[in-house]
């Protein structure tokens, strides 16, 4: 007679959208996982903050719902934190940790302000943390940085990560509507909160670069450490414009490795840029994610797939959960990060990037002459000029240059465009965005 | 004072192209592995067949080259073999295992004939066995698939997984040229070997599709288990008519879950078939792989990369040499693969499908009704059909059914091909392929 292995007890923080999506699954795959794992996984507990809702449609006992997190967290061998947000999250991973238990949690807020914290309680208590659903929802990314990649050297991370400016910036470029108007449309199909600050201003996309810029670089970023542009200044005719170039207007988390002026360093940034339709990039419509991650060994590599949605991001978390449950039954602690590097994270004057410059001038001859010679000042190599003559509704002409530039440092292109506003002959600046992806 | 940990010892079988980058990397990154391992990794030998070769390239201690693998396995605490074939690889990777190393191995032969083995050895003896290389070079797949896509449940896998085939027929799909003037070309530009067989017949996308197999499902899934048709009879009118119909043709390792008459099963097969423009893996150019995967949670993923060539087939071998390292400094056992599903792999007959049918036909009435006779006496159903008349150079016209089906067993349409190619009506069935992706 033999005796079934005991189970793996699993408490469960949040019962929102995600946290119900995995204790749906804990119960629906319960004999795959215990056969993937090598031993049962039994959900203890869930706590929640409202414990009176109806839940019944998530299928478990409701003696398992609990409002003390803190005793919880003390009665498990892994603890999924999908509650979100700095407290009580942190101080529950904390005292999970301290009481022995492995810890999957999908809280990219939390990871990209105070990670280190989180790894070094990991590594001293001898348990796993993973949080592969922090970053591109169902898209495996971290662990084949972290794992796949080990052996690498990556020169840069090119990330579409947050599916809410995917689908705006998407829906823009097919409709030719503004922005205003697309935000609202995108709210009214739940693509975009009520309040979309988070994702339009880039502050989502921002701790999801700090995630990827420490893991992919062995180097500590947090969010504060990156430089962030949203997409509300991105118009209609910054679309048109990129289109005739061949482009498409996407929001980037870009993580690289920059050679500055005193040594190599990191520069992890947020902003929207044109791609041409020939990156990979460009076909990532709607609100799906993507990464792009250029390697020295590997080449280009590309990971695609939905970044959000309860059921995705809850594939990513029960991944995690079977890796730490995994660790428990085969001894020894699961890979974690890695910090040794410790690259300095440049600020954004020292990103080597490409611009694309719209003017309106004054249409008579020298313009260009002046406008070239601001360049030429300033160490900047032009690309291509196109000059044309805009005709709007009202009747009025004007004359625009469209200047694409080669790669140049940030500060370079930045005193540029304000050496160029301050021209006589240069009536406004229309339009500046960053050009990736060559 | 502090001791500088020992170094984990690394013998590389085979000093080939993916076999002297895995040594230069070695030695270039060794700061950076060091500290990713938490010990530094130490080459200990190179066992190769001719010794005397000029190998200075390598930048490698000469000394280190042995010819007798046989003794260099039992000292090493990890063997990387990337001699291929089945033996003496697999003599020397089980006899590693029985000494206590770990293994990574790029050899998907071996793993398609008698992974169950190796695997089984790993597990009897405590040590990793990991083998990332062995399918699509640089794109991490199957960790994914083990690792993130642990808790999930994954519908189907299809791979773009040989990148010969897919420059012939992306080169085909460009140029307009016929199958064997393409090939040609592939091999005077080293895209594809002087004998191409195991390319262009689908032998070596039929062992990475074992391999996705196995892992996908947990089930044992071998070589000799997958239909297997090549490229060599796909025409240059083949490919026209993709186009026609918003489609290109590709090569297809597909690994699916079917329910079969008696139960679920497994449906691993390789053969071309026609894939939608707005499918993902249409984009996928040249000789680049991609692997497309469906899950029940994760939705639908890509992974796309360089599926070939010594760099980036090595940083596949580095990621796992760093892989097995940490498990030998963390301790415990990294995940494994399991067989516990044990589904059956069902015969191509049961795969369900869809066809794209050409027919030369009699240019007479009752025509198109005699051949929907046939589809519905099969009990398939047409989801188009056109009909054109077409001139050749010789000023001769033949009239032409093209019918696209709706899905059905492979079994059902294979069926109505035979029998359309019996009726009076029809003078030849011109082209037969199947459609996926939809």
């Amino acid at each position: 007679m033999t005796t079934a292995p005991a189970p793996l007890r699993v408490a469960l923080l949040g019962g929102g959208v995600v946290g119900g999506a995995v204790a749906r699954q804990l119960a629906l795959q319960a004999d795959d996982l215990a056969h993937r794992v090598g031993r049962p996984l039994e959900l203890v507990g869930i706590a929640v903050r409202r414990p009176g809702r109806d839940r019944s449609e998530l299928g478990v006992d409701p003696a398992l719902f609990t409002t003390d997190a803190e005793e919880l967290v003390t009665r498990a061998d892994i603890v999924v934190e999908v509650i979100g947000g700095i407290e009580p999250a942190r101080s529950l991973i904390l005292s999970a940790m301290e009481h022995g238990a492995s810890v999957v949690t999908a809280n990219k807020a939390l990871l990209a302000e105070d990670g280190p914290t989180l790894y070094a309680a990991a590594a001293a208590h001898g348990v796993d943390l993973y949080y592969e659903a922090a970053v591109a929802g169902a898209i495996p990314i971290l662990r084949p940085i972290r794992d796949s990649l080990a052996g690498d050297s990556i020169r840069r991370v090119i990330g579409i990560v947050n599916g809410t400016t995917n689908f705006v910036l998407d829906a823009m470029d097919t409709s030719g509507a503004g922005f205003t108007e697309t935000v609202e449309r995108a709210q009214a199909l739940g693509y975009a909160e009520a309040d979309p600050t988070a994702d339009v201003e880039g502050f989502d996309a921002a701790a999801k670069a700090a995630i990827l810029s420490s893991l992919a670089f062995h180097t500590r970023v947090s969010s504060a450490d990156v430089h962030r542009e949203g997409i509300t200044e991105v118009s209609a005719r910054d679309i048109a414009a990129a289109r005739e170039m061949g482009c498409v207007v996407k929001l980037l988390a870009i993580c690289e490795r920059v050679d500055g002026p005193d040594g190599p360093g990191i520069s992890a940034r947020v902003h929207p840029a044109l791609i041409p339709l020939s990156h990979p990039l460009a076909s990532v419509r709607e609100a799906y994610n993507a990464v792009f991650v250029e390697a020295e060994g590997a080449g280009d590599l590309m990971f695609y797939g939905q970044g959000a949605g309860g059921d995705p991001t809850a594939s990513a978390v029960l991944g995690d959960i079977v890796a730490v449950a995994r660790t428990r039954v085969l001894g020894g602690r699961g890979p974690g990060e890695s910090a040794y590097a410790e690259l300095p994270v440049l600020p954004i004057g020292q990103a080597i990037t490409r611009y694309h410059v719209s003017l309106e001038v004054a249409d008579k001859p020298g313009v260009l002459a002046a406008v070239a010679t601001v360049f030429a000042r300033q160490g900047v190599s032009i690309e291509t000029v196109r000059q044309q003559v805009v005709t709007d509704d009202q009747d009025v002409s004007r004359a625009m240059l469209i200047i694409v530039t080669h790669a140049a440092t940030d500060a370079a292109l930045s005193a540029t465009v304000d050496e160029l506003a301050g021209l006589d002959t240069v009536n406004e600046v229309t339009s500046v965005m960053r050009v990736e992806g060559n």
